[in-house]
């Protein structure tokens, strides 16, 4: 599938309803070993995020995803198990599945409880993650008024500050606050690693070196080469040991708490084609109306304006709203042959 | 008072038991201004950072605290109003006093809800932190068992990432999980800027350059000259546009979500002398019986070997817990010229 043909402007390109899209990698998902209502949580996601530019986490990683489900690794037709443990927390067990089924599974609860608590968690194991994480927080924020923190742990490939060895996973931390009505949340969604694996591979094509601090080669040594990190080296984490002390925290908040798998835990060589991570993920929902503050959305517009203010030009999340509403609009922007690939992976007529 | 005395290897020097040093920090509060009970709080505080060989949070700290009661800026004998808002939240105004006996007046309900819901919050309001941040953790890992999450921003010296000038706090983040009996528990407390400011003048001190990206000029551009950067200029955000967002998270969570003032919302202009950021902190408590994992320090052992094993041969918090074992078993060694002024201020008849 040429998914690069997205970013060569001489593709001929179309614009494709959300809709239809949606429709379509639901399809592909179906086909390719998942049950119904995992395909529709899944495409739900995927298609979000080419909706909004993501490409990272938009139909690039369709071919990933079926050639894990072919491998045997994950399970698409798993049936997550919701355990209520306390009045603040939920537990999921996801059975081997994907993470995002089995956090739709306990998605109205923990607003509930939130809600109920002023404070709530959901711990997910055994599941894997495959997604940008954003989509976890922000309609907690923007469609229940809910502050929200996600973090999930992925596969070992980030050496930890001062060590040889790669052990933790790039393992990412999204946050969404509400704003006032009329405005998106504010959403962050960053690695703990330097950069994500997407972007060495970029750099490696382009023949462009690394910044300092990126990854290490093979023997552990720091390198600027894109090539020797991909072959056998690793990243580290993004801002030395602060980074990593925080990689650190999404191992112990998304594996150790929820009883997954750490980064470094699975072992998949009996699944040629696995690409994603069985390991676990947590998130904690917060009711700004039950922690004393005034107005929390008046305050947020308040750090906002003082942001402009001081010069950011480029708001958390702001580069996303506007790629969303203009796909909304006109379309999601797909190569041609991406869209005709999609279309053929879907069972459809095309190509 | 010659703080930098305890760096000089050649300055005479004496050790001093904690419960000494603490009864002298504490009668230095009460003399200038504190209630007695809050300054026991601040001396276990102080005394406690200095027992660990946390310099910059120890006796260091001493002359801006009275600098500030001085200046009228702080209440040192406000008493905590405690709110209890939901089954997972209290709230604490702090009553423009210190944050820590704010902290102290609900710590044991925070335990308590942590415990019966699986997670609580704390969320302090109008409150000085002048201190670490990783004693308002430690304890909660190392004597209850609990998982925690403290932020607290502070005063406008960090300019946001593509911004021109300076808008959040050093805006520090700290954690602690419990590890399993008889091990002290990890712990971070890490700023959200690039570096303390304290670390900056030392290197004025010793005419050294700053690394590249630690701050800006008076005129907003990036500069590694220390002194540029304190007359006028700023720190950045670790970690560029991710330690930035960050920064802007613990804005959010540590003045808009619990009513305290974002970091450049006060004004003590008409307090020469003050020192202390009015602001906000937020506690996350986390009891890790209620979130599905079988055995969480168990887990936590298992990270802790696999570092080590990766060649990371210093866990955080391991430093100070080793500085810790040495202060208890032969006092806390300070400067003679310290311990004779910490005397003087607290009354007695040396120095």
């Amino acid at each position: 599938m040429n998914t690069e043909a997205n970013s060569t402007l001489s593709e001929p390109r179309v614009r494709i309803p959300f809709d239809t899209l949606r429709a379509t990698l639901a399809a592909i998902f179906e086909r390719h070993g998942t049950s119904a209502g995992v395909a529709a949580v899944l495409a739900d996601n995927c298609a979000a995020a080419e909706r909004d530019g993501a490409h990272s986490h938009g139909v690039f990683r369709i071919p990933g995803y079926l050639s894990t489900l072919a491998s045997g690794w994950v399970d698409g037709r798993a049936v997550p198990q919701v355990h209520d443990l306390a009045p603040g927390a939920i537990a999921v067990d996801a059975r081997n599945g994907f993470a995002q089924p089995a956090y739709m599974a306990a998605h109205a609860q923990l607003v509930a409880k939130a809600r109920a608590n002023g404070i709530a968690l959901l711990a997910i194991r055994d599941s894997h993650h495959f997604a940008a994480l954003w989509p976890d927080v922000e309609p907690l924020a923007e469609q229940h008024g809910l502050v929200a923190l996600a973090l999930v742990n992925s596969m070992a490939s980030v050496v930890p500050h001062g060590a040889a060895r790669p052990l933790f996973g790039t393992n990412p931390i999204a946050f969404a606050a509400p704003r006032a009505a009329g405005w998106p949340p504010l959403v962050f969604d960053l690695a703990t690693s330097s950069m994500a694996h997407g972007d060495v591979q970029i750099a490696a094509r382009e023949g462009r070196l690394l910044p300092e601090g990126t990854g290490v080669d093979a023997h552990g040594q720091p390198t600027r080469e894109p090539r020797a990190v991909l072959d056998g080296g690793a990243l580290l984490p993004f801002g030395e040991h602060k980074g990593s002390a925080l990689s650190m925290m999404v191992e112990l908040l998304a594996a150790a708490l929820t009883g997954g798998n750490f980064s470094f835990g699975f072992d998949w060589s009996g699944h040629p084609g696995a690409q994603t991570p069985r390991t676990g993920e947590l998130v904690i929902a917060i009711d700004p109306q039950r922690t004393g503050a005034a107005d929390f959305a008046a305050r947020c517009e308040a750090l906002v304006s003082a942001m402009a203010d001081a010069g950011q030009t480029r708001q958390p999340g702001g580069q996303r709203h506007r790629q969303r509403a203009d796909s909304l609009a006109h379309g999601v922007p797909l190569a041609q042959a991406t869209w005709d690939e999609l279309q053929r992976l879907a069972g459809g007529v095309s190509a």
